[in-house]
């Protein structure tokens, strides 16, 4: 095959790819619609802030995750669905908890006003409540669908998995780790930063991706590779945030480059430099993609999910 | 037998329901420290503020109700220990996300600092959260015991009904309402008020006597009845709150009285008096008890109790 070849079917691919990965997120969209809320059951104003959140756009990733290593592990049907919605759900309250003003004070997010931004600082504060809340009221509906003993094991499974790596094990201990370390005058350790990493992003990675393995009857055995492999790709996602907000497209990205430094934020970047951390998140990825090609299953489309987060430019 | 006899009797058995009461009340706060999130798992700043939260004392309605309802219908062991503790959870972060600044802003609770007065508002904003989720993190380890479809369809039912009255449909709804009210210059309509009444106070009541019966294996013909009786105790016990915000003494109350009218804060009091709300407690209930003396199981506690929240004065 001449180069040019060579290039045209590279294009292509990335071309197919990036197709596939809009119609998932479509995808996502649809559900999230579906398991909106509805106005007749609550004050109109608190379903407005919670799905005006919750329709912010964003890459929709856990919710991706999750579905495809249910279908890799030979998950079928729609069972699945209370849960993508759900970790969504509790992605989404976790931005709208992070920017009120008492946390990060942030008014723009995604090239939009944050929650608090339009409904004030109090509904901020019931807006993510009721999110958190309705992600655990999502997800215990998925056991009307149970029939035996195994059906109601894996939903109860799952639950256990999404509430340790939401909660204070999990995604919430990274979040309370990040407050303290800004307000922390020594320098953060490696340590530091990696338990941030590993629990505010790390965790509800993790357990989109256990938790579609796990309703889809996942073998025993392929628990600790799994969690290895998100465990990867969810650092690398994370270090690729701060290398972006040190050389992305403000535009691009729809919210400013260069906070972190301003903000005097220490990340894996300002402690190693932009090329040592791209290089990590190379190996950590092909770390993810080399523990994927072994799984049961058709991995390409996740193989080249996690070749698009490391090269993405926002 | 002679009125001082009678007298004599009475007082007996006053004392004997006291005693039955703190017991209660001691074996739900042993439940909560063997329930207590482990700080080897989490940063020790939150697990701290999650603890000051949830050891802050008050009356253990919730879990108590929950529990008694599971005897009076037959139910045994340690199975309901899980929901005790996770509805108390759910109670307390509601009042630590109450009292932030953005919300009502109070520095004081139960005469003692509140939550965000402690730690800051960013650790009141997490530990609430952290307080929720933990609260599902325990009520799903309740899967554990179980063996039978039966069994799996319980727990499973018992979280449909904390995760409804929890959020936007029940609890969240009513704070959500209650905030709106504060911002309202029109005088509340009665609606209103009984709307924010049975969501922020009933829903969670209705919740813990639900899962408790739920639990113990109710037939389903008494679902409606029990809910009726759950929401009569929520909202007498609200009202007889707003009471003594008027009647009550500040040092036995540990908090200020007369702040719903100096807030400009309308309740059922400011709307029909004192004399009228004190009438509405008493038909309310004892609605409530009839519906309990009809209930399968001795009520005797449950109707003392009920009269105990109608004539406390803190």
């Amino acid at each position: 095959m001449s180069y040019e070849m060579q290039d045209e079917n590279h294009k292509n691919k990335e071309v197919n790819f990036q197709e596939k990965l809009a119609e998932k997120a479509a995808h996502v969209e649809e559900l999230l619609q579906k398991y909106l809320p509805d106005e007749q059951c609550a004050p109109k104003t608190i379903v407005e802030a919670m799905n005006y959140s919750l329709l912010a756009g964003g890459k929709r990733l856990r919710p991706i995750l999750m579905q495809e290593m249910y279908q890799m592990f030979g998950g079928e049907g729609h069972g699945i669905e209370n849960f993508m919605a759900a970790i969504e759900m509790i992605h989404t309250y976790s931005l709208v908890h992070d920017d009120l003003p008492a946390m990060d004070n942030d008014e723009y997010r995604r090239g939009r006003k944050t929650t608090w931004a339009v409904y004030g600082d109090a509904m901020g504060i019931l807006a993510g409540d009721g999110l958190l809340n309705y992600a655990f009221e999502t997800a215990v509906q998925a056991f009307t669908g149970c029939r035996t003993v195994e059906d109601y094991q894996r939903v109860a499974s799952a639950l256990r998995v999404l509430g340790f790596n939401a909660g204070i094990g999990g995604m919430i201990g990274g979040q309370t780790a990040d407050i303290e370390a800004e307000q922390q005058s020594d320098p953060l350790t490696e340590a530091q930063i990696l338990y941030i990493h590993t629990h505010k992003t790390g965790a509800l990675i993790k357990a989109a991706m256990m938790i579609g393995a796990i309703l889809a009857g996942m073998p025993r055995e392929w628990k600790t590779e799994l969690g290895q492999c998100a465990m990867d790709i969810g650092i690398a996602f994370q270090i690729q945030d701060d290398i972006l907000d040190v050389t992305g497209d403000s535009g691009e990205m729809g919210k400013p480059v260069g906070s972190d430094a301003a903000n005097g934020k220490q990340t894996y970047v300002t402690l190693h430099g932009v090329e040592e951390a791209g290089a990590e998140v190379e190996r950590l990825s092909n770390e993810a993609i080399e523990i994927l090609r072994r799984m049961p299953g058709d991995s390409s489309f996740m193989e080249d999910l996690v070749n698009y987060l490391i090269h993405r430019r926002y």
